[in-house]
C-alpha cells in the first residue's frame, strides 16, 4: 500500500511518499517540496500548486493520502493561506479517487515520537530511524509530508487491510 | 466585461456574473448558489465545488473574477473550511486564466451601499436596485457573489479599460 502525506502550506508544501511493503516493514519511495513561485498571484499559485501535485500523484499512484490539519493556530494571518492551499491538497487528492485522511499536528507526535509535546526535530529523527534513512530529509516540510505518511500507516495498520 | 462574482463557503458558494455594458450601465447575467453534497467527505465536497464553478466559468466566459475575502473572524471554526472553498474559487480561476480581483466585506458595504457599517439586508436592496432586478436575489449567497461582481466593476470603473 502506497501512502502521499501532504504538509499544506502558504508558500511551501511538503509532500512524503511510503510504501507500507507488511506489517512492519515501511519504505521511503520520495519526498520534497513544492515551492510556489512569489512573483505570482495567490490564485497563478494555487494552480501551480495543484499541477505539480497532481503530477505527483500520477507518477506515484498512492492508495490512500495522508493530509497535516491545522488543530490550533499559532499564526492567525497564515491560518487563511495555509487552508487555501490545504483545500488544494483535498480537490487533488479526489481528483484522483485517493481517500484521504487527516491528522492534527498532535496526532503526528503521538504516532511517530509517542507523546503529544515532541519536538520538531526528535519527529524528524524518528522519521529517518522509521524510514531507515541516511540522513535527515530536508527541508522541514518535505520530513513533515513523510511524518503524515508514516502516521497515516500506523492508523491503518489497526483496521483491517483490504 | 463579464465579471464572475463569488463568495465562497464551506457548505454553500454564491456567484454572480454581471455584464458591464457602458460606464453606468450593468447588467445581471445570472446568479446563483452551489451547494456541495453533506454526505461527501471533505476533499469530495471541494471536488463538486470546483467542477461545477468550472463549467459556470466554462459557460459564461467572463473577462474578471472577483472573490470575497474573510476580512475578520466572526468564527474561528468556519474560517479553514471557507478559506479552503476560497483556495479551490481561485483555482478554478487560475485554471481558466481570468485575472482575480480580491474584496474584503467592508470593500463590499462601502462600494454597494456607501458605508461600512451598511446591514446585510441594505446591501441586497441596493444589488437589486443597481441592477434593476424585479426581487431581490436568493439565497444571500448569490445576492453576495453578485456584490462582489458589483463592486469589482465599480473598481474597475476608476482603472484605464483595455
Amino acid at each position: 500500500m502506497i501512502i502521499f502525506g501532504i504538509d499544506p502550506g502558504s508558500e511551501k508544501t511538503g509532500y512524503g511518499v511510503v510504501e507500507k511493503r507488511s506489517r512492519s516493514k515501511l519504505v521511503c519511495l520520495a519526498y520534497g517540496c513544492i515551492i510556489t513561485p512569489r512573483t505570482k498571484s495567490r490564485a497563478e499559485r494555487l494552480l501551480f500548486l495543484e499541477k505539480e501535485l497532481s503530477s505527483l500523484l500520477s507518477h506515484t499512484k498512492p492508495d490512500v493520502g495522508a493530509v497535516e490539519s491545522l488543530f490550533f493556530f499559532k499564526n492567525l494571518k497564515t491560518v487563511m493561506p495555509v487552508s487555501e492551499a490545504r483545500g488544494i491538497a483535498l480537490f487533488a487528492l479526489a481528483k484522483h479517487k485517493i481517500p484521504v485522511y487527516e491528522f492534527s499536528p498532535l496526532q503526528i507526535k503521538m504516532a511517530i515520537a509517542g507523546h503529544g509535546r515532541a519536538e520538531k526535530g526528535q519527529v524528524q529523527r524518528m522519521v529517518k530511524e522509521i524510514l531507515c534513512l541516511e540522513k535527515i530529509p530536508k527541508p522541514d516540510d518535505a520530513a513533515d509530508g513523510l511524518a503524515a505518511a508514516i502516521t497515516c500507516s500506523l492508523v491503518l495498520r489497526s483496521l483491517p487491510q483490504a
